[in-house]
């Protein structure tokens, strides 16, 4: 596996000298938002749409990633002519605070214009500090209200934050494959991955930058590892099925012949560790592991949404079973509780929790309708 | 994590000095099988009922573990007055070929009195050769025909195997929460565990034994993943939720208090490493990884049973997402096509794969009911 740290890229940010007070009750400062705007923000400054990223997505939601050179993120929604149309909306996606793509997480200097990084011990954040950061890049941009916050898996808990942080800041939101708490599975699932992080003596206890290396092996277990959830078993099976492919170099003679499987996976692992850091992944996780909207509230999830004017379209995947329908049937109900306006939808899909990020015409098509409604709404049009 | 090897155990256990011969072409010789007794072997020899273990288990199915003193692992079924009644029936149960409790497996010497255990080089082997091996030990106990043959997991795929490799020799078969094959899905955790494994620098390509140490952290990583697939999100949700319970010195000071699931995880694996081999984990998910009844029959399950006496008892759980109840429904399709004498139970609980080992009523009656019937049938009451 590649030891090789990943190259810095360039990246547009704002930089907010006065910084952020963390749940926690750190401060830290300067704060820097990395992000990318896509179409024209009109001058009534109304038609601005926020798109929230998951675990381990970034600010290249509709161009070819920097580092990798794979196509944009989430190009089946967000693009000219696409559900998230930006020939209509200006669409900002910023990466997340704690996160290794420009904005300020584990790889940023600890003190300003320091050589020392934060790294292990970089704040824990929450998924209500992530909005926090992202409510003062979009006030600096003096947009006082988002037409719409749409976001898949984490990027759907930083959609239900802010429309219980900033009910007035947002007139239309969209969350989706996501949940408002991560169950006992799914932080088990990310234990697993953390644990192996820790496992790696390259981890060197957080502090690997010091040494030169990563813990790319401990990664890339946990990448896997995630990765399966990301897929329904329909979906492996379908894809890979039990088919075998040739050997690999890295296996031990042993087991010889490898399922396309296990390459798969082994790929992904290790195209991850390129462009992720171990100290983000273990702070992200973390922030959603604590994600608990209802408890935030005296246990009432209602409670979260009381009063709010916003529109909601929730959209779970039947096959997604990292982040299952029951989990946004709930939320609907909440809503309704709260008496909010919630549409919610189940799309029939076999491709797991990924199905958010994949062709899916039914969800793209739900996704247009309710947005070309709330922009006439909202005056839009 | 403690990096002691576990203690050498005695165990009783049947030596086959011609050995056996493995699906890979390859003989090893001398064969052990470590196994266990409960109840008499009748005059005529015909109430003996085979269990066989799942990937961890071992032959400590009725009597406390003699290395970590836990209860033992299939009390809820066999014993006196049991569904597998120990009062009526001689059960035995052996330690898998590959296993580490005193069978032939990879702790084994490489050459008879030799010093040089075969660790990472001991050969691949199938379901099948664990089955070939039992036969032996069945044999040479003069016993012609098993009245059943019973086993969870990757024991039901032994079921399977008996039954169709040796009809004639098995009267009963009960195949609990298994398939007839792995599933991608199935194949990607198991990889996911490997690779853990040989992340961990104690590893040594295998060779760990020599250097007097075990790949602790990366086998408890394994374990602890493939933990979470033998529950489901209800049984997870119902024990720990989001509770949260006090800090544990091992974690990184960021992450301060943790929750309940985690600790419990953490406990899983670490207790695991005491009494289980890496290199015997590692043998044995590869066997399960290359299951496939149907492909050693040209593509038919149906043909693997054409022409069975056997009776089957297939049983599957409602919440086991590791062998999900189609599986099951599939194979007893398959097995009414070789018109062979099916029963097939889903059971409704919600406690996933793991439910096969607990207290299940339904499930316990069920098998109880039908080893009675069988027991009529066969003459033994």
């Amino acid at each position: 596996m590649d030891q090789t740290p990943f190259p810095e890229i360039p990246h547009r940010h704002e930089a907010f000298a006065d910084g952020l007070l963390l749940d926690c009750g750190i401060r830290i400062a300067p704060l820097a938002i990395a992000y990318r705007t896509y179409g024209t923000l009109n001058a009534a400054r109304t038609n601005a749409v926020l798109v929230c990223h998951a675990l381990t997505g970034d600010q290249y939601v509709a161009e070819p990633h920097p580092l990798t050179g794979k196509p944009a993120w989430w190009g089946t929604l967000v693009g000219p002519g696409k559900p998230v149309d930006t020939d209509r909306y200006f669409v900002i996606c910023s990466n997340v605070l704690g996160g290794c793509m420009g904005s300020t997480g584990p790889r940023s200097e600890r003190t300003p214009g320091g050589s020392d990084a934060w790294g292990i011990e970089f704040p824990p954040i929450t998924v209500q500090d992530m909005v926090r950061a992202q409510k003062k890049l979009v006030d600096s941009l003096q947009i006082t209200r988002l037409f719409a916050v749409v976001g898949g898996s984490m990027g759907g808990m930083q959609v239900l934050a802010w429309a219980s942080m900033f009910p007035d800041a947002v007139f239309a939101a969209v969350p989706v494959a996501t949940a408002p708490y991560h169950s006992a599975q799914n932080i088990a699932f990310h234990e697993v991955g953390r644990q192996a992080i820790f496992a790696d003596p390259d981890f060197h206890d957080g502090f690997y930058a010091s040494h030169g290396v990563i813990p790319a092996r401990g990664l890339a277990v946990a990448r896997m590892t995630a990765h399966i959830t990301y897929l329904s078993e329909a979906a492996l099976t379908r894809k890979f099925g039990r088919r075998l492919q040739g050997g690999n170099a890295k296996t031990p003679v042993l087991f010889g012949e490898r399922f396309a499987v296990e390459s798969y996976l082994e790929h992904q692992g290790s195209s991850f560790v390129r462009r992720f850091d171990a100290n983000s992944y273990l702070c992200i996780t973390r922030a959603m592991d604590f994600f608990d909207l209802a408890a935030d509230h005296g246990g009432s999830l209602a409670t979260a949404f009381r009063g709010s004017k916003t529109r909601f379209l929730l959209v779970s995947f039947s096959s997604d079973w990292l982040f299952p329908t029951a989990e946004s049937r709930a939320m609907a109900r909440a809503l309704n509780q709260a008496a909010a306006n919630v549409s919610f939808v189940e799309i029939v899909s076999d491709k797991g929790h990924d199905a958010f990020l994949l062709d899916e015409p039914d969800f793209h098509r739900t996704v247009a309708g309710f947005l070309t409604g709330a922009a006439e709404a909202a005056g839009l049009s």
